[in-house]
């Protein structure tokens, strides 16, 4: 049978500062991507998040990003390996004290951002961030862009992973995904984008930006919360699920 | 058989600011409060002290402060005992990642500056710290000031604590410390100093700043580690306490 | 001929984070406080803010506040008056360079939140603050709760004050605001909020909580916009204004 | 006659953490590069720092760095031009205030660290940092890495240029900076780095580490303040430079 978990990234607020919708995309997800406070979040909003994690009886991740408030998170920063470890193993920490505050337990680390996207073409940078994971439960599944380098750095050491595709982003011949900045980088119909996700699901291909398929694994796809209009294409993108005989499960029972 | 915890303040450098001489005062402790990131610290310096501490075998706690890093902590702020508790869950996180993957237990928290002298005298902001540490673990052992009322909120709320006794401050007859702007508050000779610990551990007594004895318990004496003449001093009182017969060992062996 | 200058908090938003509607409430007012990355904003924030204010022909002052971005400002802060005067030096300096860029002349200086509250109450806190506006241009307008500390040290210090008069709070005999959490401190309904106001302007008298008349000058009123009811509130009040013969218009007009 | 600049960054120090003797330097040199906030100091320390230069009666330039307090704005960060714009005016605006609050005109900016790094070899990043300071006051001298983009863009934008050379640093056949993890990147030989210097001022020439002689034109040399050994450089430096009938004076003496 086919399964797929979707996250989301999510507890992104700051202070008086208010950002994603939480509380209505929580319900159509199985496992929420907890921002820890580098990027974005604060302790406050940190302990609201998972207590509403809690209720909806979803899973829960780490979402370490790069010490960059001003930035969200997105520029690329030239820290070391040895600096991404400690990052992530702070961030990791920090969360790890509210999940099980609330009797719960961490299911996966995903980084976010620029951290997630210098991570994917970094093998360096990669084992840095598996080695904080690794040192605070080597049962943690490690979230990752499907063929990326964090994917090999985590299973050279050992970590169990989850690999993610995106619905709305078309890919390059070597699995990577096409810069934003490119023509076409984007999937705008909708129909086509979950289109997609069935048949990287049911088939484990997909169609490149220069129309050749390649393989491509999926365990998760990433989803938004942050305006109706993505809460509606979550909503489609579960109901063409279950019409195509894909079970929306978490990450947990679909990772050995 | 008389018996004291010798705890300092450690990892309080700052990316390329460095503060303290952490390898030299920690073979002279028992116990080290390591700062978390808020008012000083950051998760590489972290990640380094807790390995120095688990190479010296001595005990660590956390050491929560308010997030004021231009401030060091030890400006009060207006916090509610919510963001106190959810402050206090997210550094205690934090540092918790770092000391169990050096195969260590948390021992205790103290919080710092500010937090903790606000603390003393205000127990609704004692009982958010406290809820904190009791949601984490609760067999953490709190580091309080002797009489304060994070004492009182610690112990309502069944917590395990450690009263901790200043020797070089004066007192004044409710048990609080003399503000430092005050004449008098600070013991300037050191071997009176050194004595009035002595009389706090064997008599439970201390002569306050008014001339009057007043019962007072301790478990654990604060002492610092930012200079030559503060390293002597901790020294001078491990050699006095060895002859006067109270053995130094950690708060483990103390707090039952 | 009656006139009061409206003024309103802008230029909130900070990185990835987006408060307020300035675009809206911007061709409403005549003074916008502009933050200056303190408790909120950032460099790129505050350069498109000065640009949207200059293009609308308003004036413009700098909004400084406490460095607690986690707080928004709101949260009192045990600083120093050397440490406010710094801290408001730093902010106004920083404004500045984007106003003068412009071509346009900062206008005003108005602390934020928890710095605005603890001035009126704190004279020298205040003779700090002022300090840093006169050291950096002496005709530059203090804008401070009318009757408050910061209007008196001002005052003293021979810099020109707005007083600043609110038409939803409550006020207490003494000329202060009513605390947020007391019953009837907001005024709650808008026609009156606004009547209060046409008083303070024509017969310089406010009725406080207590029900007893006392003397108020007003230059200024606070108005917000951070809502559609709020600037709904703005433009009624701009209508009744009018209806009453009272002139809105700068600070500059109004301040000798 | 021959003539140079001896300039240091200073000011680096942040509240409670002190970093440099910038008592020590500040007679030996002629330009201080005063940090602002971003990559290190606070509003208190930007005061001090001001004041000192102002008694000692040296001349005073910008700092701005990256916003990376953690990194001291060491680490590349993938800002785009229009946030290097802004940063760098806010941070000019944040220490121009202290600087004609004394008295004094602000004579230079020096980006520091990586974004000093960055710009060298970025056209559209320097393009960036150069709006800001042409906003600020067109008068200003960028001092710049000798040969770098900052150089060219600050000319072809109509700025006066401060060309900066290092007296213990190789230099690379196009001008630039031997990387530091290469072999041979610094000059350690104290007695090599300053005829190095010499024969820079002179003759305008420096020997790469290929062996090859390159044009280069010296305004300024970096120097350091942070220990005992790097003072007694910038003394003999000066006493070097005086046998060889270099005369050290300011920027504003040396550039047009």
């Amino acid at each position: 049978m086919y399964r797929i978990d979707l996250n989301c990234d999510l507890g992104e607020s700051f202070g008086a500062y208010k950002m994603g919708m939480d509380d209505k995309v929580i319900p159509l997800i199985t496992s929420a991507n907890v921002a820890c406070g580098f990027h974005a979040s604060d302790p406050v909003v940190m302990e609201k998040t998972i207590a509403m994690a809690a209720e909806a009886g979803i899973q829960v991740g780490a979402h370490p990003g790069f010490p960059d408030l001003m930035g969200f998170g997105r520029r690329n920063m030239a820290v070391t390996p040895e600096e991404a470890k400690a990052y992530t193993m702070y961030q990791i920490g920090a969360l790890k004290a509210f999940v099980e505050a609330k009797g719960m337990k961490l299911q996966h680390v995903k980084p976010h951002g620029a951290l997630y996207n210098m991570a994917a073409k970094d093998y360096e940078l990669s084992v840095g961030i598996c080695e904080a994971i690794k040192a605070i439960d080597d049962q943690l599944i490690v979230m990752a862009l499907s063929g990326g380098q964090l994917v090999k750095a985590a299973k050279d050491m050992g970590l169990r992973v989850a690999l993610e595709v995106f619905a709305d982003r078309a890919y390059e011949e070597d699995g990577s995904l096409v810069n934003r900045r490119k023509e076409g980088a984007m999937i705008t119909d909708e129909k086509e984008a979950i289109q997609r996700v069935v048949r990287m699901v049911k088939e484990g291909k997909v169609r490149t930006i220069t129309g050749k398929d390649i393989d491509i694994k999926a365990d998760s796809v990433c989803v938004h919360g942050d305006g109706v209009k993505a809460l509606l294409f979550v909503e489609e993108i579960r109901k063409t699920m279950k019409e195509e005989g894909i079970e929306i499960c978490s990450l947990q029972e679909i990772i050995a």
